[in-house]
């Protein structure tokens, strides 16, 4: 029986919680990747049945609208469910609830199939039939149109190194993230939180490649933008609420 | 009823792992830390209990040797207990195991209370009565004495951020972690795997300081050393193993 939706609890440790001793958006980020993971394989279409056919996954899109955190010793639970599938892209999204149940948020996640020798797109028509699909609420806007950033962006560099990578031997999502939010210095964290977050990726990046990562305010927006050889690697924007928690 | 033994299971998922397709040595320790504040809330001497004196724990010295790292969709399991407590320390170890309950590898860890105000040593009489400890084997060798490296150690340099912190407000293991990994190429770890690492912290690391990182080679293992002014924030060794795995 293939259940449309998939929910695992948590416990947030104290060792995992950043400087404000909160979830960090980098684990909020890692949960929605495991939750995504666990279903697929539970519903035949996660990375062991897909290896068969020489396909991985690869989150192309990710959005997700918090409006609190868990905190020390908290727990909490992501729930996740298909919104839609075809042959070239799944759309997944999830709720995440506090220890009573209660929502505190909301994602949307895009996976694309790729092809893993040629690294292009894939086919999923083998593993779509008899999907369950839900039709959940997931009361949070879409994916929002991504524009470049201008010349009046702040500009940083940064090398790729080992622990950026995981087993596609591309540089991690949960990486880029932290490379993000790097660029802020703790007085921001201790004065406001990620209301919303949507990342998406247009390139690969692999050891040992330099990147430019511009960033912009613009709108009441944070607005990012990672370049190889100027050509985007991804883009990425926050909307920052003030902390309510101090 | 107090239990000596604490055990948790893991499934280890294709994006928690390294470029080589297996467990990487940051999150074996995240697990490592994990089961102690797992244990140690179950006995009543976890982050809570100890908050309401003022106290936390925080990790002194780490010895880990692995025979194996799980890979891809492989369980495992990480099991506890305390070898010694006293109102200066605790002296925790850990067992590794495969899906079949095979031990692949073994950790030390000494953890010290921290005054939470003062960050000095603390006092753990109120919660050493009772506690269980347990002769289980540990058949590695204890940490070993960690000499300061010498003038002929490679030096780079890192400045923390926002992301290397945690609850404590100090730089997190894991990311010093990161950061030292982060000194050797991709290849290094296609063709070598850690067979032993060992930690031990001097002192605390903060927001924005930048530090030193000397390393080098000597009898071979790779020693390492993190400066702050000067002085030694911690010191780690790596024996390396070759890799069969590939």
């Amino acid at each position: 029986m293939k259940q449309a939706k998939y929910t695992h609890r948590y416990f947030l440790t104290a060792g995992e919680c950043d400087a404000t001793g909160h979830m960090p958006l980098t684990l909020l980020i890692e949960r929605l990747i495991e939750v995504a993971t666990e279903h697929a394989n539970e519903l035949g279409i996660g990375y062991a049945d897909l290896k068969e056919c020489g396909i991985g996954w690869v989150l192309s899109r990710l959005s997700v609208e918090m409006d609190a955190y868990p905190g020390i010793n908290d727990s909490y639970s992501v729930t996740t469910w298909i919104e839609s599938l075809n042959k070239r892209f799944s759309s997944r999204n999830m709720l995440i609830a506090d220890a009573a149940g209660v929502p505190i948020g909301y994602a949307r996640t895009l996976w694309a199939p790729i092809n893993l020798a040629t690294r292009g797109l894939a086919d999923l028509t083998p593993f779509v039939a008899d999907m369950p699909v839900c039709d959940n609420a997931c009361p949070i806007a879409p994916y929002p149109r991504m524009p470049h950033t201008g010349t009046d962006a702040a500009v940083s560099h940064y090398t790729f190194k080992y622990c950026d990578l995981d087993f596609n031997r591309h540089v991690n999502t949960v990486r880029y993230v932290s490379l993000i939010l790097n660029q802020w210095p703790l007085e921001h964290y201790d004065a406001n939180m990620v209301g919303r977050f949507d990342i998406g990726f247009a390139r690969e990046c692999h050891f040992s490649e330099t990147v430019a990562l511009h960033l912009e305010e613009k709108d009441g927006a944070s607005l990012c933008e990672l370049l190889r050889n100027g050509e985007r690697v991804l883009a990425a924007r926050f909307l920052w609420r003030k902390n309510d928690m101090s």
